[in-house]
């Protein structure tokens, strides 16, 4: 039975197997459901009172190819397309999600708290670049001590080499990585090994080439701007039939795919003066699918506000996300490890701010920022650990550099494992970014594989704007070749080799050890210290609940040697 | 002393009768103090970390007049001007706060939920239209029961006839009003005869001629679009000038003019999605000045949300605000009184509506309206009626009929009657909108006196449109031409005559029972019950917290008696 927070977008097949269709176009005065294959039909759709057409076809197989036609305007794909197995500007396909032979009933999504992330991009981190060339690399995560990979958007771009931010088809799965099919087997294996799978969807915006969406209802608003253009319509007129396709959407992962969480991407960008929030709705219709199926899911945000209602309840007036990523953790340990790193992070560079990335959370918690020309945040302190997400990577931190280069190629090894054990020694949820684990040394850069001629060149062009002004005269790789994707798949044979496999097994005891070391299962802020040494060193002091148990981690950059003496209490 | 919340904005004289002037425009390389009388000198400012300029001026006499020329823009008024003795265009005056005599020390302000508010436009209140005129006639509103009066905002405006929105020097007192000595005045006579001020400000946009605020910094941002265009950059690049300018101006009317509260206009068209919302940070200050001041003061919003935080405190994620408008209430209360209302309000005309607003407060609270094409609002049931103001008229809701009309030429003096009461006895601060009281049958229409020609004809043709489409072929009245304005002054002499006497000593009679009866001093609102008797009728009960003192009203709007038997447990 399906959820009753799960509505009918897109294309359904019932347990009658007959084809439920259902698209939101409440401007519209008709809409045709024109079946391309395997026979063609044309078959008008009836209206309902909220601004659906929907209409039910008995004989219609799975795999069917389909488009939608409202007010004569042409043959476009669904907005909920569950496939689109021709691209973005193809048909779509029936998806008949009964059939999948799911292994995975016995399997309990871990804790947040428990989750030890990997951030991985299917393109890239295999040669293939599909989710079954994921699956032989699973058992070597789990043994690194890895049980949760978060994906990077998989929802239908153009082209085959992309981020997955550009995705114009939120319900579906990309072609190219391999499909629903593919996806499906994915989660399963993962769940077989007792890894979880969160999935990181985009509510924010759509990509620019294939969005048909504002072909069948007003989905955005002139209202308020994002860096994308108009944002989506999720307070205005007309805005409950987008609310309801986006909430859906979560449930869509969860009951379909089998998915264990999100990570919403760029929650700042999305904009609702209204009584309800869109993220409030969103994680209440999270809630209750928990609630309805009795298993849980982890809501995570992206947020760029440094805004304790990201992380609050609803009774708190907050969005009630389970945790969001800590940019701030990032930036001040990042700057510390690399000073160059201020270039980018100019309102970085201290020990203190790394300081109170432990302590506190945000290091910006009101204070004045260069680079936001305001003050900025609110303060985080007191928040558990477990609600944010921390990382000395990720894809917008490596893949924003020009060169894409990660830390890897820009520090000594010492430092590589300096940086390892300030993360998975931190009370926050860690997340490494694929590869990270034994220095993998090629690039994650910006690329993409538009069709669109002109919007290749704007994309071109952009990039090099982006870093024009600050890093030399060279221009960045060009994001539409080939040959930038491909140098940045990973170079699976390190992690056996050298210094990469010492690497990886700092990585594994650390991880190890944050497993088997109750100090480090506190992610109560109060057993969390921190002593600034020097500008260069500092000592991170964790306890658990009751203080007896402590772990004293000593941190130093610096060449030189630096006495330190054990606090009394210890 | 003055408060530390209140900062620097425009000229102030100190103790040391100094004038210390200050200006913020963080973008310009300098700014030039141009004193134009009572002797001509060009004073370059200095500038100060944060953006601002300043400069003291030890020998600058109180109405000095001067201008600012930031970056050889040219002379401009001050942007915190306290005076334009010559209006929009003219130069600033500087003011002397510390030589009024107030005689009001032994003043203290009523209890929110003590107030009999009283709507009130300077300028049509009287014939003379000014801030003095009003004070011969505040022992008579006194009589009627009225506590406290609400001023339409008083901040310089282009011309001299005007609602007051449309107001472009925030900190300034209208000349032809009065200007700041005759705000003080009129508030010091208020207090004499013990009725609170409370003003109405304008924080979510500044007026269409006369706006210099955007040549002096970044007070504007087009990240969010407002009925009036671009919004107020609450949260961009360079806010935080513009959080404190606003911030500081609701401290400004505390300090200087003694006012007991704000009501803060269309808060619906404030935009921040910053960490800390700058309605909160408003509410903050104000409540420091109370702190600090041990003087208390009173926050009214209105609210197009229907969004229970606007109400809440910030623990709860809440705005804190101490009270918002319920337009629910009046709308399901007109459109019961006057059927022909449903054209303008079509998603009211039931008395379960009505019923609604009286138990609940938001009588749309996530249900579906067509006004809005969108479900709305979230449910106020719980929160107690003190945090609500409700009216049956008031400014927008008479004068946003195409001619002004007021209730008393809508319905007959029975249904006036009925309004009175059931507004009166609601378990909300009630609003009066001035003349209501006497039942006046002068409009109360949109009136401007913009010098720009190409201003008039757009806020002319903008008004034949708004009303164009549904009510009927004759124009609306000519928002320019003085008559309109002239029309709209309030005659006085009804008071005592006829219908007029009887339905004002009806309001009269009421007030007294309000204050007198113990069931109506309950703001809980589970003291509150309504049975719907008919489509036109329905039965109001109050009762005190013990339940042993109770007031049942009974309402009929129809023709047609209705046998009503008394509860048994009443």
């Amino acid at each position: 039975m399906n959820p009753t927070v799960l509505l009918p977008h897109g294309c359904h097949i019932g347990t009658d197997k007959a084809c439920h269709f259902s698209v939101w176009a409440p401007l519209k005065k008709e809409v045709i459901l024109h079946i391309v294959s395997p026979e063609e039909r044309l078959i008008p759709m009836e209206r309902s009172n909220e601004g659906y057409f929907q209409v039910t076809v008995e004989d219609c197989p799975p795999a069917a190819r389909y488009y939608f036609n409202p007010d004569r305007a042409g043959d476009l794909p669904d907005p909920a397309s569950h496939f689109q197995p021709e691209g973005v500007h193809g048909p779509s396909a029936v998806v008949d999600h009964t059939t999948f032979e799911w292994s995975d009933s016995g399997w309990e999504n871990p804790g947040l708290q428990d989750l030890i992330l990997y951030e991985l991009h299917v393109g890239t981190f295999t040669e293939a670049g599909t989710f079954d060339a994921i699956i032989p690399r699973l058992e070597d995560l789990l043994a690194t001590g890895i049980n949760a990979i978060e994906i990077m958007p998989v929802a239908q771009f153009s082209g085959n080499r992309n981020w997955g931010y550009d995705g114009v088809f939120p319900y579906a799965v990309q072609d190219s990585y391999g499909g629903p099919e593919g996806l499906k087997r994915l989660v399963n294996a993962c769940h077989r090994l007792g890894i979880a799978v969160i999935l990181d969807v985009v509510y924010n915006h759509l990509g620019p080439e294939g969005n048909r969406l504002p072909q069948f209802g007003p989905y955005f608003t002139d209202a308020y701007k994002t860096p994308w253009g108009d944002a989506i319509n999720f307070d205005g007129p007309w805005s409950d039939g987008v609310r309801d396709y986006f909430a859906s959407n979560a449930i869509h992962w969860f009951h379909h795919y089998h998915i264990d969480g999100l990570r919403l991407d760029a929650i700042h960008a999305i904009f609702d003066n209204g009584a309800v929030h869109i993220l409030q709705r969103i994680n209440e219709a999270a809630d209750q699918y928990a609630q309805q199926t009795e298993k849980s899911v982890h809501m995570i945000a992206e947020s760029d506000l440094n805004a304790p209602r990201v992380i609050q309840n609803f009774k708190a007036g907050g969005y009630g996300f389970d945790a969001q990523w800590l940019d701030d953790f990032h930036h001040a340990l990042f700057v510390a490890l690399y000073p160059e790193g201020k270039d980018r992070y100019e309102d970085f560079g201290t020990v203190e701010q790394l300081a109170k990335a432990y302590t506190d959370g945000f290091v910006y918690s009101g204070e004045y920022t260069k680079a936001r020309k305001r003050k900025y945040g609110a303060s985080s302190a007191g928040i558990p650990g477990f609600k944010f997400v921390a990382f000395i990577q990720n894809h917008d931190q490596v893949g924003n550099h020009k060169n894409g280069e990660r830390l890897s190629v820009q520090l000594p090894d010492s430092h590589l494992r300096i940086a390892a054990a300030a993360l998975l020694l931190a009370p926050y949820i860690p997340m490494l970014f694929m590869g990270e684990e034994y220095g993998e040394e090629r690039p994650f850069l910006y690329f993409t594989s538009h069709s669109d001629e002109q919007l290749v060149e704007l994309v071109r062009e952009g990039r090099k704007e982006e870093f024009g002004h600050w890093l030399g005269e060279e221009d960045p790789p060009d994001p539409q070749a080939e040959s930038t994707f491909r140098a940045c798949v990973l170079d699976w044979s390190k992690r056996t080799q050298g210094k990469h496999r010492h690497l990886l097994a700092w990585h594994r005891r650390l991880i190890h050890l944050r497993r088997s070391h109750v100090a480090l299962q506190n992610f109560n802020k109060t057993g969390t210290q921190v002593d600034v040494l020097s500008e260069h060193a500092w000592a991170l002091l964790r306890q658990d609940e009751t203080e007896k148990s402590q772990l004293l981690a000593l941190f130093n950059l610096s060449d030189q040697p630096l006495p330190h003496t054990l606090p009394q209490n210890t």
